[in-house]
């Protein structure tokens, strides 16, 4: 019994152990690329996608008759092993490889031809019976199929992102009820502005949140746009006449998702503008979660010498020296995921400018990129909401502390006795540590009942006329 | 005859020439912020849109009650000569400013209040009559007055930008058009591919073009929704009941604009997530601007030692020293303006970054990037589309000459030898410097009029099926 | 009289005024590049740099016989009247353009040959007796004429910088003289940490200042080798023997500078790396800068719902709205200013990297963004000095009493008590609104005047041993 | 015998396995931070240098009398065997992690105290006998411990990195031997330019990747002040007296670096500028291999259709669909490593920017994105060398007909004939598809030896004068 097969290119003979699922490109692929040591398998959904594609394109070219119906059953039953979960530690290509993805794709092609050839009852590396790229990769081209798998990869964990924002903003709503009534000093360029409500705060991150899941869901229809059947440069080279049309079908079936054939292939095949664009969204999300995380950090400063106003729950110990120092370690580590998502926007963004001509050969690194944004945004985003915002208590009595204690009224006397003798009395309180009333009612600008209506107004809190 | 003036704030005493249309706080912002020497009349339509959105809010105080008819009618008439055009250099604070726009609302409430004493017969700085602060700002702050603004000019701008990028898409159309018959080699990784015509070539600029034109009309639709209304922080402290409606239906006349309310306007008084996503999308039109570019500047390379398919219009010489080169100097330029255009992106995703609490204090910023980024783009689109694109000349010779030598047709012959045997001959034919005929002829593999029917195929062009 | 000239180059004829002292080839730039509107005259320091380079080349090139001495004085007489801050109006192109800076050259090649001519006693356009190419330009390139000017530009706006920000290192080190005695809580992750004094804080940021300008000092010797000499890709083409020694030892004479040549020619003429790194240094800068300016506006936040430690000098009405409100303004647009430079560093780097074979094209948009970068960051480093940081007071009740009431010597404790212990403490005294002192003598761990001893213990104010 | 421990902390108690080597802090950590998936053990030198600062203020502790000779000698065996590279595996944190490193220093404690415990014959999470706070830590904070390893860590890495880039340039430099005499055209703007030969344009490779190993080894330099002794912000509180001292003599010893003190304590526990000034220089060399390597497609290009003046070696099969395809997937993996790279830089600028107060909390980030960078640029740069640039193959025929085809010689002629007539020939050359001598002669502008002689000149290969 041998224990090791050769394989052959045009470049030369390869030994690989005889039951070894991959082929001679995934080695030479796996020596070629010891980068980041992030293998394909990293990513499941990438690599379940690739199968979807391979699966939906045999059953095309069996429909049009370029593959005999047992390679396209073999081919198709391989790949929903792979879609099930299975055999993903052959998927061992580097992320970030050159190429424009080829060797994923051959990584796929070989895999699956060597299930399937086991499948039909012969041997890994048996190609004449099933051949990776007569085949499994028949009608296609990497230049097809790996940005179609690509995108159904970044659909697939849209959702999850979506339901995960989509609970943060649930938990701030939430919080934001609990602190409904609570008066505090709404603060503009970090000085005491006018009164607001805590809970009016907390609304606002819920809708902020609201609105980036929205943009997700927009902006993840672009990606709905396939350029399978395209091939090699978006001429549909070698493909089967029908064959595009089938295997897009068949793979909105598997993914369950509407695809849509692009408008032109050709442009298609090079633009990695979809990708840009949903890139830009998850930079829009890491802008504002880490505006609200500096907020977070911002409100719970202290406990003692800061703002104070809410605290949040405590984690773990926040110091190795100082002893009882509690700190805001979740937002913190949010707001360090959001700067690792702007910058991998900055890495997609220069290989997105680096297409040439009739492809992008930059396109696995975005993919990796994209992809890993998607997860660890997702992460940062549950860990925020099940160990930070949704156990955040308020500090009522600091926040009427502080809004007693301002001069945060002085806008309420503006319409009274106009702008410049409200900000004199306002400088005047500064400067003598008293209070606005204090200061008024020396002046005798306003009958003392007056006074009383308008530094006592609750209008302020009532948000907003619509 | 006075030939100065004294104002006077919280802060201090101010002499300005008596006829000085600004106060003292456009003043003191003057000197505060000697930053890019750009003034603030360098963009005319945040000009013009400042003005509206007073002009908008007069009428609204008067239709309330809150601002005496004979005052509303003198700001609005102060506002139409500024929206007609005119006293734009009275806008002369700094683009990049402290205070969140506090000076430019500051300059804008000054000038209207001096041009509306002056109609009414009063000197300016005569504030008693009609007071920046008390009247024109009347039931405003900087914080929803400012936002709105911009929000009209980026919008009143995006008209002209898309313009101009449709133009651009037409010059791509008609040259592919021109371009449909010549057959020449695609490129993938800038190695020779697969056939395609350069009319598929400029088809694909044309399709990007569009689907540019077409993201940037949906991410405008995100800025029609306002903040107007909101005054400080979003809880519409100081305005009237009724206002915040009448302001809105008003501006929506004057800036034809169909502008509604944002759905929580403390939400909205600190987020720039609109922004960001619209300077996203500009960031996605200059990458894909830029790689048309590169593309040009590759095909047209030469023009002898380069690929040399097409020609640019010469528009200047090309060097100081090599006499009769002609260097492709439009797309050179519009490459560099896509830089700026990306660098300014990530200005403009810091500043969102670094809101706080109620307010993002770094708008200015974000307005100066986005209305620069969005002028640079728009002329360098225009100078692309009549200084180059329009006049682009194919040079069909070559195209098929560098075509009937290449071995493209390598992958026409897969799918009757196979993967394995197709690359064999294109390994052979490279190494001996022979033609994929010869080789094949001489391999026998294929009965000569097949080889005939398969490498003269033409249907390599005929584009894929759809 | 001709009002009138004609010019022609290859390309056509341009109808020029007869006393225009630029010439057909600017003349084409200015139509090509209507780009930012931002012409090269916007830097003097540029077009100054461009004269004495051609200045150098002038005397290199009489000395070596390859320009007869009449030329070569009119030409550097030209030269020196631009040097000297005349003509500058002249130099009009766009300052991001085309053609790697070609047209910079040719403007400034056309302007010096017709000032010449007019001080020999001829016309304008006159080229015959004295070109603009063949006699200003001679031995030169764009590629080796441009680069280098950008490097003394670049040299020469280093020194005001560096003097701008060492009068603020030594405004932040006066206040800090001033805050010696200061205590106050020393804050890490914006949770009270342990004690320390204010003039240690401001002294941090004189120190951080000062590094910063070793940093940019040691940066800028990497621009003092220069490609002059290497003319069009660095082979030197055209020059004569003997020319780029006397050309280097010319220019160095001229701009005071110890410039040398660089290693390899070739390499030097499409390598940015210099200004990448530059830049990356005026980014660290805008990083550190803004790091400062943020905890400023930390420190003075409030006045009385905030931090409130520091207050910084009102410069203008913070609102106009909110009447008495100061906002930091100088901090907030030096923070505007730092977002701009590091976008700006990513707009070089970009260009940077587009570099292609032996030049790189992009030249002119990192000049630009380079030398805007360091003009804004000067003006906001002089602002933030003169009318802020010096101004600067501190609010020692304020610091005292948040000291006082804060639980920050809690590590004090830890070595006498053990880190659990200590943190029990601590956590207990939070809970219970009560001082470390009151819950450690409860406890009865420590005996009284041990508790005393430690908790008054000063000598965390005493900064560390060294 | 007990299978499980509880361990207790001010929040609350958690169960472990008995022997398990990690503590409450450290579990906590794991369940806070599921971020990344990529543990502190993924940089076996960050764990090193982390017991190397252990095991340094072990020994100066001993030394003040700080710690029991006992307990030290436990400590320095225990962080002996990590640094023998032993335990990594219990470094179990994210890279990414709230709380400013402190998780990694709560870590490094836990573990090191049960491992001493361990040898000192008592259970692990026996803290009354050894203490992780009280003892590991002792005189420490993570402040100080942590950013310090760090410096240590990318000390210790850019060591191998200069070394690949050694190779990278002696492999440039061997290729640039074996081309010398070929000549070929020079390109400027991608238009052919002036003539150089192939060994001129490697040369220019290895000078620039030489230059760049110069630029890390200055700033690395910035790495060896540390801010050991500092504690918990600078001031060295907790720390006895002649500790600090003692602690970096015994570092140095321990790192084999000449390691010194920050100059100012407090500045230095907030500043991450070096580790900015670090990453702009990642970034550089970058964006130069970025180039390069964007060259090396250039010249490569076709085999056919392209420029094609050098081969790369073929190291795997080039499409799925396309047979006898070869890409340049080395270069290509490389472009995106430097994207990478740059992406991460942006992601350590906005980290260091967000600093606060005495602190930033970012630091972990920054960490990770720094390291990653180098291991990935390493790796890139080593599969350069050795699977492309070593084996690199020029075209020479290739290569001279391309030259000869040319017009570049225009740049000859022009100090002859002056620039104006030299363009016209060079352009009537173009236009009528003959030669540059063809036209001349036709002209009779020159006799025709001295046309030979200009024309035949191989002055423009001899490089410039120096």
């Amino acid at each position: 019994m041998l224990k090791t097969r050769m394989e052959q290119d045009s470049i030369g003979r390869i030994e690989l152990p005889s039951d070894c699922l991959h082929g001679i490109q995934t080695e030479r692929a796996r020596q070629n690329f010891p980068i980041t040591g992030v293998p394909l398998s990293h990513f499941p959904v990438l690599v379940r996608a690739m199968a979807m594609v391979k699966s939906a394109a045999a059953r095309a070219n069996a429909e049009t008759g370029g593959l005999p119906q047992n390679k396209a059953a073999a081919i198709t039953a391989a790949c929903a092993e792979i879609i099930a979960g299975q055999h993903h530690e052959r998927f061992s290509v580097d992320m970030i490889q050159g190429g424009a993805g080829t060797s994923t794709n051959m990584n796929a092609n070989e895999v699956i031809a060597n299930l399937a050839l086991v499948r039909m009852g012969h041997r890994p590396g048996d190609y004449a019976h099933l051949h990776p790229n007569d085949d499994v990769n028949h009608g296609q081209s990497t230049n097809d199929v790996y940005p179609t798998a690509i995108r159904l990869a970044v659909l697939a964990r849209t959702l999850p992102l979506c339901g995960a924002l989509h609970c943060l903003k649930l938990a701030f709503a939430e919080r934001s009820r609990a602190f409904e009534g609570i008066a505090k000093v709404g603060r503009t360029q970090l000085q005491d502005a006018v009164p607001m409500s805590l809970g009016m705060e907390f609304a606002a991150f819920a809708v902020t949140i609201g609105e980036d899941i929205d943009r997700l869901r927009d902006v993840s229809q672009l990606l709905t746009e396939v350029n399978l059947g395209g091939t090699a440069i978006g001429t549909g080279v070698n493909a089967e006449p029908g064959y595009a049309t089938l295997a897009l079908r068949y793979l909105s079936q598997l993914s369950a998702l509407e695809l849509k054939q692009s408008g032109n292939l050709i442009e298609a095949s090079s633009d990695l503008g979809a990708f840009v664009a949903y890139s830009g969204i998850l930079k829009r999300v890491a802008v504002k979660l880490s505006k609200i995380c500096n907020d977070l950090r911002l409100l719970s400063s202290g406990p003692r010498a800061g703002i104070g106003e809410i605290t949040l729950p405590a984690v773990q110990a926040g110091s190795s020296i100082m002893p009882g120092k509690v700190n805001p370690v979740i937002p913190e580590v949010v707001n360090q995921v959001c700067y690792q998502v702007i910058g991998n926007d900055l890495t997609i963004t220069m290989a997105a400018e680096a297409g040439q001509l009739q492809l992008n050969a930059m396109e696995p690194v975005v993919a990796y990129n994209l992809l890993e944004s998607i997860r660890i945004l997702k992460n940062a985003v549950e860990v925020l909401t099940t160990k930070c915002v949704s156990g955040i208590t308020a500090n009522e009595d600091r926040c009427s502390a502080l809004l007693e204690n301002s001069l945060v009224l002085a806008t309420a006397l503006a319409p009274h006795l106009g702008y410049d003798a409200a900000a004199a009395i306002a400088k005047e309180a500064l400067a003598s540590g008293r209070s606005l009333r204090a200061v008024l009612e020396e002046t005798g600008q306003l009958p003392p009942d007056k006074t009383h209506r308008i530094l006592g107004n609750a209008a302020m809190l009532k948000g907003p006329e619509r």
